[in-house]
């Protein structure tokens, strides 16, 4: 199995203490709660909050072994795994978890410039990156047009709406508690997407909602905006216009691409996804399954793909699993149904929509409950559950103890 | 005042609300509780648990500004600090209390393959190496003399002790709890000094008690072995003798060398710290004080210098903030005189030394919990002081709670 992700991971827990032997393979010793980085990169919560060990995931799983390490390719014929430090590893079963990276739609500078929020280094680089302009803003205000720094998200999706949300919050707490001399008029998060609304997943009220109660919050929403160009110091518009900005975040998508999934000898669709069959392995390997966020993953057989989810990744994971333990058991394998149980997007502090099915919405204060909620269950291991509500609850009543910790400079000290 | 370490943290507070205005400058935007980054280095505790943003120290204190950047000389004529960004800023008192840095001795090779334990930067990069070396275990056992990795830690002062016992047992964990496929009999942990003794700052009984408890807790103690050079692959000591090992832990003491303070145009002593006057005072200079691990501190009038503990940090940080009170207040200053509160150091899980003046010592069980109660009072904050009391309590009932992540690879994901 390859990636620990959120697919990678409900595969092998359905597979822990069956009579298999379950290989878990990443170049990451540890498991992301990818639904919270932006908080990681605004500083709201410390890398280790979202990050968990996955020897420790699976400490009383005897049959599930981990083996640290980048696979760098899969022989489908001889069933074999090859890894950077050229071990192989040959397999009778094979699910390929690995996700996505930023896909930067081929604009300029975008993959040099833009900062993506996949991964824990994306965070840790972001939070960098923001503190280490509010900083330099409080320094030397001059460099920065109006004196005070911009920061710049691509991208209308729920990703884009909490990290613009996220970051107006990360400046109001600058500004006044930290006693940054910035402009509080002056400083600026702006939200650009190509559509004409946010949150596209969402229903139509909720998009609105969300740009609304962001803008009443001081960020600038600006829909119908291609971004034409990324550079190291801002952003242009398709329409020529340039804005100046500290940080850019790419929250523009994903492509399968550069991944190990995306090199795996099969059809690839939209974004690169692996096309699977229904019941989610590759046509003619059905000993092999590609799931989440690197397949296109059909939302019912012959369906249209689901949408790159943690929910998906966590279905059809589990999926996969239980298919080899039917083939195992000499039974035939069946389609992959996606059960829609609702999506979330939080917008600050007391606000978020969430979409459940069946059409019933929450928002403002209960939808942040609800948010709230949802995602302390998730979490991975009672000690990282334990401290995020320790960490969010003192951030609730007393903003300022977030780990606003510049440690960029970690390298040189 | 340049330097928000332990000294330079003391001044500020003891200036904080006075009619004085005070910059703090550092190029980490965070204090780093020192005594506990041995705990990082062995993934116990998480950077941010021992690390605090100076501007929430100080948000109650609107005398009190932070300012982020490298100092990299002081113009003592023109009382005049210059920054890196080549701003200057300037004083009509200074405080200086920049810290040490490694101090290798002059041992080859130690500086380039060593890895010291003094900054926040270097318990994580030491965290990485030592987790990075357990996974490469795990997979190419052959490429470790006797299949496991050895642990070389230099110096058997407090930090060579705390790390050596954190060491084993976080390789005991691993082995147990994590399932590392390495065998127990054959992963060591060397703890080598020059001299004929452990915690050399302490009484023989504690030192003799310390070697005993870490030898039946399987450290390999080995006195009166000088190292004679350090490389990416071992050390080599005096005798001739090879010792291959995964990482070199440097526990060998600091200078004040290659710090600003290493640079000031005054006399500097042994291992380079900067001679005071009794008040702690710079001779021909009374409105600047150094103060910390970058002065000789001397311990009473005319003494010998003080060890360069944390106490002698906060004593001498607050004398040279009352000192300046005084003079702007047209008074006589005062010399120093150190208030031994005694030293302490933990050799593992219920098993610490603490040394009280008057000979009065604790060991064992009570001396960690006499241990463990000054650390968490003595932990900045209490957000930080809740979540690593948290951490610790988690530890203690269930060890693999701690946050092993190998975040080395961040920067390439």
């Amino acid at each position: 199995m390859i990636g620990c992700g959120f697919a990678g991971l409900a595969a092998a827990k359905h597979l822990a203490r069956q009579p298999v032997e379950v290989t878990l393979i990443d170049h990451h010793n540890f498991h992301t709660f990818q639904p919270l980085l932006y908080q990681v990169a605004t500083a709201g919560l410390d890398p280790s909050d979202v990050a968990y060990p996955v020897r420790t995931i699976f400490r009383h799983d005897p049959n599930v072994v981990f083996r640290h390490g980048r696979a760098t390719a899969v022989d489908l014929d001889r069933r074999r795994i090859t890894l950077a430090d050229d071990a192989t590893i040959d397999y009778d079963h094979l699910i390929v978890g690995t996700g996505a990276a930023a896909g930067f739609l081929g604009i300029t500078g975008a993959a040099e410039h833009a900062r993506p929020l996949y991964t824990l280094g994306d965070a840790r680089r972001l939070r960098n990156a923001v503190l280490g302009a509010l900083e330099a803003a409080d320094a030397h205000p001059e460099n920065f047009d109006g004196g005070a720094p911009t920061f710049v998200v691509v991208g209308g999706g729920a990703t884009g709406v909490e990290t613009a949300g996220a970051l107006m919050e990360l400046l109001d707490v600058s500004i006044r508690q930290d006693r940054l001399r910035i402009d509080p008029r002056r400083s600026r998060v702006v939200l650009l997407d190509a559509g004409d609304r946010l949150l596209a997943g969402f229903t139509d009220t909720l998009g609105r909602y969300a740009a609304e109660t962001l803008r009443s919050r001081g960020v600038i929403v600006r829909l119908n905006e291609p971004v034409q160009e990324v550079t190291a110091t801002g952003v242009r518009l398709a329409d020529g216009e340039w804005i100046a900005a500290a940080a850019v975040v790419w929250a523009g998508g994903v492509t399968v691409g550069p991944t190990l999934a995306g090199t795996l000898a099969a059809d690839h669709g939209r974004g690169g996804r692996v096309v699977v069959e229904d019941d989610l392995s590759l046509s003619g390997h059905p000993e092999v399954y590609v799931v989440g966020d690197a397949a296109a993953v059909p939302r019912a057989p012959g369906g249209d793909p689901c949408p790159q989810l943690a929910q998906v990744a966590i279905q059809s994971g589990g999926h996969a699993a239980r298919q080899i333990l039917r083939r195992r058991a000499g039974r035939p394998t069946e389609p992959f149904r996606y059960k829609d149980k609702g999506m979330m997007a939080a917008i600050g502090r007391r606000a978020a929509v969430t979409e459940l099915p069946r059409g019933f919405v929450l928002r403002g204060s209960l939808g942040w409950l609800a948010w709230l909620g949802l995602h302390i269950v998730y979490l991975i291991g009672f000690r990282n559950r334990l401290i995020v509500l320790v960490d969010w609850w003192w951030r609730y009543v007393n903003w300022p103890g977030g780990p606003r910790l510049i440690d960029a400079d970690v390298d040189s000290d």
